[in-house]
């Protein structure tokens, strides 16, 4: 799985002490950036080919303000025009949270989901999990 | 379900011109205001007794900047300590999203969850589902 | 001043216990809605006309989680392709946050400022502070 | 100045297509984490010495998704109870933001300002600007 490091920000936190709960999907989001880029090197917004369908996220401990969080990001499948992305938050060598994305590729022109073609599962090889 | 009103804020958007995905479970947690104050009143922070177990969004269709959003929230399923809330966010008359939050009834003296008492399951009674 | 109710959202709080000081320009930039509105009635994105060059924020008291907050908004000076705008915060009737923001009336054609035409004044006209 | 560099993330960017300019407060608040730990090396909640008093954001030139940014913090001047903290943000090795912000030596026990100790001041030393 690729490996991300995010300094939690105080702003992330919320009053009961520890990182709110909707800071997680914002992390998995950044997870997600070179999935994008693989799909889309040029990163261009105007034919943008991903929509997120579904996204969960468990809770699994508290996640603290002053120690760097770990986000890993791997796809666990690929179908015809859909994936599924697993991520993981560690903060001091413990697992605190995962979730799953699941996201399409999708035709603007033709407003629907489309085949991911080739080229494009070449380059999202190296981030399968297992891979 | 309860109903609550959001207006989308321009903030709320991203570089696709619509809402970003990570801001449904900030307005999910909002939908759920009505929940954290039947279950503790006081809403004081030192004895706070919910912990968020899981969550999960579905996006079924594209979310508008310029348009309110109306969130409906209900309580589906209440367990020994723990309970299952559904959202809906509904646009120009149309379901955009929908998503699930398992709750924890906790006590932070002991650490764990604990048995949800009949006080409180009054006090939920009315946001449950077909209720 | 128009006036704006916002509820504070439990992910808008900080482990201080209070809202967090980010959130009120997001506050604040929801209060500006209605300036963009009288700006660009379409509130379409593509020829949107404004930028903001400057914004500040005075943070008067502690603003609290469980109690609605009051933004008020006015314009205070309109110049050649620039305004100036007021924000204030209200909770529990006393001013908790104050702030300004300057909007620049500019042409993505052109890529420069822009006179602010005479229509858009007259717009503007009932969102002056001592209109 | 200290240097933090941050990734913008998809999130943070709104339907103009660039990063929304509520985000700039987010990240030079992390900016002053550096600052948090010399005054408070414990960085514990509980007896958090410092309070925001005023903020300010020049916005000098669009802020692009898919490259990092520099934010680099400095102290200008510390007086007896408070400081001037500056703050600039880089893209592309131009100057894109700059910002103010005032923060308050704080006894939350006396609920009012407090002169900065001598100890504190040796460990903001190294981060006043022109050190």
């Amino acid at each position: 799985m690729l490996s991300l490091t995010v300094t939690p920000r105080f702003a992330e936190t919320d009053a009961l002490g520890h990182i709110n709960n909707t800071v997680l999907p914002v992390w998995f989001e950044q997870g997600r950036h070179s999935i994008f880029s693989a799909v889309h090197p040029s990163m261009s917004i105007d034919d943008w080919p991903l929509i997120l369908a579904k996204m969960s996220v468990d809770f699994v401990a508290q996640i603290f303000f002053g120690e760097e969080v770990v986000i890993r990001t791997g796809i666990e499948k690929i179908g015809n025009s859909s994936m599924v992305v697993k991520h993981e938050a560690w903060q001091r060598d413990q697992l605190v949270a995962r979730g799953d994305a699941i996201m399409v590729y999708f035709d603007y022109q033709t407003n629907q989901s489309a085949t991911i073609p080739p080229e494009i599962r070449e380059r999202l090889a190296p981030i399968m999990i297992n891979a």
